[in-house]
């Protein structure tokens, strides 16, 4: 099948790659020329322009956007102004579902379908293929079955379809009308936050169990450790995250990728303990907040990544300024 | 090897399964006789009493306990008052590493060694094996190490150590000095409290996605929703976790479980939602606290299950009572 | 000064009787017309209808809204189609800052005033005065002062407006343009959530400082209470909330609230626990998100009125369907 | 009444001149002579070590400890070794309410009374007086009667004892047996560090209310700012504090005492945003887990404090190294 991909960075090149190595036809544009070459090269035909894009594709169309949150709208209108009826944009980035719900009812009367489709995987999803969430019109999902059946990672394994779960155990899954698809991409990244926290914050605990070791400070400023000796152990941490992928119950893929970053690096120090988020965890907590569900969890993890990029510095000024006020407290240096 | 098993729960009963079927000699006993029988049928030796399941052991001898938590210091001391010089008291229980430190320490000077054997895998452990993080003295570790190979995933498969993980790719691994087993494993539940309410969380914002479509009343009391037109998903749960075990980032064993829990009971109607917690989740918080390691992620995880029976009710009160007093709110029943 | 008070609730009768009793000309209308008479009795003009309240005011008009926010975009556009140049809108209540901003711009063409009033102070404002947070063009905020001057605390008292702080000793602040009113009572309300929670955790914590005396299951299930000789106190509330008014670092209004509701009924057993939210701090924690603040204290505190009235129970139902799966534990009844 | 005081940093000074003020014979103590000798010229007895203060002391004896926690146990010991029976000794320090259970047990058989006495009111309580929360003895509470009442606030105001609060409205309070007055107080610290947290969050709020003015990079690793036209103020912190303490909800001292820092130093330019805490927050949410209540707010408070020190900073680099290996995400630099 024919499919045009819009955006060459890490996750739509991979993706080219395994669409072609299952006999796809992908033409292939990026902003920057540089990205389209090696897949030409791989097989893909190239585009220079958006247009040029556009007038490679046979109608109907399916043009596959794999870019930033914060330019996919914008993008999608570009090419909606090029499409016609019959044509399909999938949308398989970070995006906002509420966009998808947005852009599927203003491109919708000009009868080009607009198919959310959040993908999860990673750079890994070449080998291992990617999860896909979809959501948009049922012909229009179907109409693009092959695609979506060879980047998921049964594709061609011939698992026939559970009644309860169709096409969920082959790794895709139409999830409903238009962005149903992202909705679920959205909060699976919201678990994935609240689940790498998990072991983030587990691990750091085991790297402190020397606490008892060190020398403390007994001033007003410094909470006492009441028993050291609790505290005494030197844990080997790429040891353990490695016991624990093998009949734990934490056993998962993250774990088995953390085990993997810890046998190489056991410090980490080629990191700064900065995070970046891209928008997924705010939106999920944003749904939990209007829906009135508790997500404590998940908002905490979306949290310390705020806080690892020093976005809590003033509120503890705040703090700092409180102490100081009621207790004469002096902020003590690093 | 020969071992003595005491506690044949759920754990225990299936720990000894194991053990017979890689040959090992079990004499077992439980307070409950009717819990010894069926594993006598299956080739274990039955003990009738403590002094009983001592004499039916030889020198040095091994005694694995595996009971709650709050009964195994008593227990351990009523073994080791029966136990001599180079014999061996295992804890595989969810036991508080600190009571570990200490036992250790107490039976030191009579020559028993204290072995503190975190155990996880669940029920599942006698077909997959079970994740073992151990912690005591070397050389009694070392003894012991069929056992430990044997209950472990690994066992029998010929797995050479790696020199950096060592019997870690095993699926079992000796964590430290007396404590730093049941330290690992009390950080692993720790874990998987969080890692399990990320999930939760998750599906709980996805049970919710249809709240646009509810009824919502327009007084002073009911926070609005400013945009029903993005909540009008109906999501198939068990359709989702399926797809999500298929090449996502989020893949793990609990979300196997979930996933199949939720094909068969997709509203999960067979449970009230009131969760229990046996430790370990609170241990691994106090341990935090004490080595002033930020867990905002695995505290959230523990504190939802104490307001899921019910304990957070009179704090709620108050919040009522101050809501009425400042702005004579009156409570909404349910 | 002549104002039309639309929305006779708790907070807009007072407000009315507060402006009354300084001398100012008030046009009321309610819905319900039981709510206009009583005022009447006191002093206001009585309107049937918006178009009557119009009617019954001088150009340039001031129309204060004090309504549930799910309402007040609605009445605001009703009230502004009767209005003309030179006239205002005030909004008093609880409203997202944002429907601010856009009212604001939808009536600037029209040369009608949109005034975002965030107004503290409960049904205590009759006679300490609102605490007023205050968003619009200055030249309407100025001519309006009266009225804010009325309703602040500090009215009347003549206190000299600090170079600094202006108008806010006296208990009223133009915060900015348009919205700035109600995103500054939005974070208002924010902290008013946290600090809420905090007395209630506290003293949630205090209740349960007998935990010790209580018989405790010593099964899998329940974690054990290693130290029972720590928590043998039965602490009297109402006295302890009364000692922290005087002298201790947390006294506050909310304090004096909460001690006075103690004294009247210890164990607040006119509440059930249920704990409204009226949108504020949702907002606040959607503005935390978006610009990427942390607010764990805040969410937390949202999450726990969010739990207090049921909405955790599909994510505990979740947790106890893992645990069974995995450990085979079966749900505790209550 | 004569009391001896020993600890004379800030908090101990202020409550011998408090004392001195009331008419109290205070003999003092301190490692540091230069903390005596101001002391003596405002009219206490100096005393040069240890057996020289429990020699000017006329029995019984009142020794009082103003010390950090980690040393009062031991400081508290060499004390008792020099009292008799009918002395008694005060501990008004942070200290775990569980030492006072531990040192009242281990006094007793030889009549030496200790009581715990959480002192609330920082540097002002020189001049606002001091909220005591008390544990012990009732003979012994009652013998230190004109201590409490004299550091109190309402001491000497003639304000009879509520039936239902006792002396709590003059600012003293006798909690119950030992351990109740440090427990107490422990609350009412962890309860400070929530309110605390709630209006440091909040303000950090306000103060990201520009963001929509400021550049946001448009790339996969930034999450999209989707509405920038609502994150347009400039709000002037100073004046919204001062405007809420007036007739606000939230007035409380802490935020008197938040409005004044932010009038001298608006950007609170002075601090680092390094805030300690004293053990009492840990204490409180040990007791929390312990007693299984939930406290996640008051957790969140503690956790933000530890991150403020940078103790995430290898939970941050467990997220990036497992960001970069599924997702090849390259952490961004500052």
């Amino acid at each position: 099948m024919q499919i045009g991909m819009v955006g060459l960075g890490r996750m739509g090149a991979n993706m080219v790659r395994r669409l072609l190595k299952q006999g796809h036809d992908c033409v292939v544009f990026d902003v920057n020329p540089d990205n389209v070459a090696p897949l030409v090269k791989e097989g893909a035909t190239g585009a220079t322009s958006p247009d040029d894009l556009v007038a490679k594709l046979s109608p109907p169309r399916a043009v596959w956007l794999m870019l930033p949150a914060a330019i996919t709208p914008k993008i999608a209108r570009d090419f909606a102004a090029r499409l016609q009826a019959g044509d399909a944009i999938i949308d398989g980035g970070n995006s906002n579902y509420r966009d998808a719900i947005d852009l599927a009812a203003e491109f919708a009367p000009r009868g080009i379908d607009f198919i959310d489709t959040g993908t999860s995987g990673g750079i890994w999803g070449l080998e291992r293929g990617y999860s896909l969430m979809i959501g948009g019109p049922v012909a229009a999902v179907q109409r693009l079955d092959p695609i979506f059946a060879s980047l998921a990672p049964g594709a061609g394994l011939g698992i026939a379809a559970d009644p309860v779960t169709g096409t969920a155990p082959m790794g895709y899954l139409h999830c409903g009308p238009s962005g149903a698809g992202h909705f679920v991409k959205m909060v699976h990244n919201g678990i994935e936050y609240g689940v790498m926290a998990a072991y983030a914050e587990g691990l750091n605990i085991l790297k402190a169990a020397n606490a008892g070791t060190q020398h403390r400070e007994a001033d007003a400023e410094t909470a006492p450790l009441a028993h050291p000796q609790y505290y005494q152990f030197d844990i080997d941490l790429p040891a353990v995250t490695e016991v624990w992928r093998h009949g734990s119950v934490i056993g998962s893929w993250l774990l088995d990728l953390t085990a993997q970053a810890l046998k190489q690096d056991p410090n980490l120090d080629q990191y700064g303990g900065r995070v970046s988020d891209s928008g997924e965890g705010r939106w999920t907590l944003q749904a939990a907040v209007e829906t009135g569900v508790p997500a404590p969890v998940l908002a905490s993890a979306l949290f310390e990544r705020f806080s690892s990029r020093g976005e809590a510095e003033f509120a503890g000024k705040v703090l700092s300024a409180m102490r100081n006020a009621f207790g004469g407290h002096l902020e003590k240096a690093k």
